[in-house]
C-alpha cells in the first residue's frame, strides 16, 4: 500500500515533533545515522560534513526545550497559585469538617496532584540534566512524584466524598465526576503496573517492551482526562457559587473577579497540558538511553548501578 | 548534551507511535532505510533479508490502522446519534425562534462540526486508499470537510447567541464559552491560513515548511479545546435542565436516563478524541509523500495534476 522509497526513518528535529506532519531537517540526521552504521569511508566523510549543522540543530533543540520547560514550570506555579488564591480568598479557606471549607481542598489537591505534579513527573526524563549514566535516582524520583500526585488526588477525592456524604448528596453522578474518577482510577492502576513492570528486578524484558507504549499512551490519556475533569469542574463550581441571588454576590454572567480568576485557572490548566504534551511528543527531547536499542527500562539495582 | 551514538533516527513502527517512548521494531526499519541509500552490495543483501519482516510489519500496521479507523467511524456515528437523540427526544426537538428549541441546535452542531467532522477531516490523509499519485481531490476534500465543520460550528454558535439574546442572557462569560469560542476562532484562523498557505499556487515552499508543524499543532490544540468545551458544556447543560424541582423531572444526582445518555455522550466524545490523536501521532500511518523529502504540500493546479 505504501508508495516506493525506503521504509520510514523519521528523525524528529529540534523544532519539530513526532506528530507525523512535522519532522524537519530529517534527511541529514537520517543520513548521519545511516553513515555511522557503515564502514564505508566516503560515507563517513559525508557524515562528518553533516555533523556540524546537526550539532547546531541539537544545541538549538536543547535551548528550545529549556524555554518550553521554563514555560511548563511557570504555568505550574501559576495554576497552583490561582487555585489556592481562589479557594482561600474567595471560597473562605480550608477545613476538614464536612463543610464547604472541606470541599475547597478538592480543587486545590486535584489541580496540584492530578495536573501539575503529574505533568511535571511525566516530563522529568526529558530534562537533559537528568541524562547521566545513573538513571536510578530519576526513576525513583519519577515514581515518588507520581506517588505524591496520586496521594494528593486521592485525598482530594476524599474531601469531596466526605463533603457530599455530610450533606447527603449522591456521589459520582455528573460527567465531571465520571471523567475525574476515571482519571484517578487509571492513574492508580498506571502507578501500580508501572512500579511492577519497570522497577521490580524480576520483571522480564519482553514485558517491559510490551508495557512501554501502553504506559505512554495511558499516561497521555490520564493527563487529558485530568484536564477535561478540571475544566468541567471549575465551570460547574462557578455556576454553583456565583448564582447572584444572595446578598452582595454577583452572578457568574456578570464576570466578577472570582469568575475571571476561575476562568483564567481553566485556561492556564489547558495551556499547561498542551506544553506537557508538546514536550512529551518531541523525540529529540527524549532521554538517549530510551532509544529503541535500549528501549525498556533497566530494573532497579540491576545494570544501571554497575 | 546528548550521549554517544548516532543521531536519532526513529522509525515509528506499526503498532507504536511517534510519542517518544514508544517506537518498536525500529532498528530493522532504520537499517533497511540506510541500506536502500547505499550502493554497497553486501548491505543490499542485508536489506533484502530484512525486507520480509518489514513488509509483514507494514501489512500489520495497515490492518491496525483500519481497525482504529473503523473505531473512529463507529465513535463518530455514536456521538452524532447520541447528541441528536438527546436533543430531539429529551430536550423537545429543534426550532429557530429564540426558544430553548433553538438552543438544541447548539450541542448537535458543535459535536457534529467541531468534533466529529473536524476529527474525520484531520485523519483523512492517513487512509491508505487516498495515497494515489493525485493528491488534489483529497486536499480539496480535506479543505471542504473542514469548511463544512467550520460552518456547522459557526451556525451552532449563532444558535446559542440568538437564544441568549432573546432571553437577555449575557454571552461568553463561562469557562465553557471561553474554551468553545477559542476553539472556533482558532479553527477559522487555521482554515484561512491553511487555505492560503497550502492550497494557493502563489504560496512559496519555505512558507509551507514553516507552516506545516504549526498547522499540525494548532490542529491538535483545536481538537483538545473542542473536546474540553463539549465535556464542560454537557456537564453544565445537565445541571441546568435536571434540577428535579419541576414536576416529573428527576434531578441529575438521581442519574435519570437523560443524565446517563448525556454522560455517555461525553465519554464517547473523549474516546473519539483519543482515537483521532492516536491515528494522527503514528508516523507509519502518514501519507508517504508527506515525508521530509517531500514535506510541504504541492499547491493546487501545480505538479500533482501533471
Amino acid at each position: 500500500m505504501r508508495q516506493g522509497g525506503p521504509p520510514p526513518s523519521p528523525s524528529c528535529s529540534s523544532t519539530s515533533d513526532c506528530f507525523p506532519l512535522s519532522p524537519l531537517n530529517t534527511a541529514a540526521a537520517a543520513a548521519a545515522a545511516c553513515g555511522s552504521e557503515t564502514s564505508d569511508e566516503p560515507q563517513k566523510h559525508e557524515v562528518s560534513a553533516q555533523q556540524a549543522p546537526t550539532l547546531l540543530s541539537r544545541m538549538r533543540s536543547i535551548v528550545i526545550f529549556y524555554l518550553c520547560y521554563l514555560l511548563c514550570l511557570c504555568l505550574s506555579v501559576a495554576c497552583v497559585v490561582c487555585v489556592c488564591v481562589w479557594n482561600s480568598r474567595w471560597r473562605g479557606g480550608f477545613a476538614w469538617d464536612g463543610s464547604a471549607l472541606q470541599f475547597n481542598w478538592h480543587p486545590v489537591l486535584m489541580v496540584t496532584g492530578l495536573v501539575v505534579l503529574y505533568g511535571n513527573a511525566a516530563v522529568l526524563y526529558r530534562i537533559p540534566l537528568t541524562w547521566g549514566h545513573n538513571k536510578l535516582p530519576w526513576k525513583l524520583l519519577h515514581a515518588a512524584v507520581m506517588l505524591l500526585a496520586l496521594i494528593l488526588s486521592i485525598v482530594g477525592l476524599c474531601a469531596v466524598f466526605d463533603f457530599h456524604n455530610a450533606k447527603s448528596t449522591p456521589n459520582l453522578y455528573s460527567l465531571h465526576s465520571w471523567i475525574g474518577i476515571a482519571a484517578t482510577a487509571l492513574f492508580a492502576m498506571q502507578w501500580v503496573v508501572g512500579m511492577g513492570g519497570f522497577l521490580l528486578p524480576c520483571s522480564p524484558m519482553y514485558l517491559r517492551k510490551l508495557l512501554k507504549p501502553v504506559h505512554v499512551w495511558m499516561g497521555i490519556g490520564i493527563l487529558l482526562l485530568s484536564i477535561a475533569a478540571c475544566i468541567s469542574g471549575i465551570n460547574e463550581k462557578l455556576f454553583f457559587v456565583l448564582k447572584g441571588n444572595s446578598g452582595g454576590v454577583q452572578p457568574y454572567s456578570a464576570l466578577p473577579p472570582e469568575a475571571l480568576l476561575g476562568n483564567s485557572l481553566g485556561v492556564l490548566i489547558f495551556a499547561f497540558g498542551l506544553v506537557v504534551l508538546k514536550i512529551l511528543s518531541n523525540y529529540e527531547w527524549q532521554r538517549p538511553d530510551s532509544r529503541p536499542e535500549d528501549m525498556a527500562y533497566t530494573p532497579v539495582l540491576q545494570e544501571e548501578n554497575e
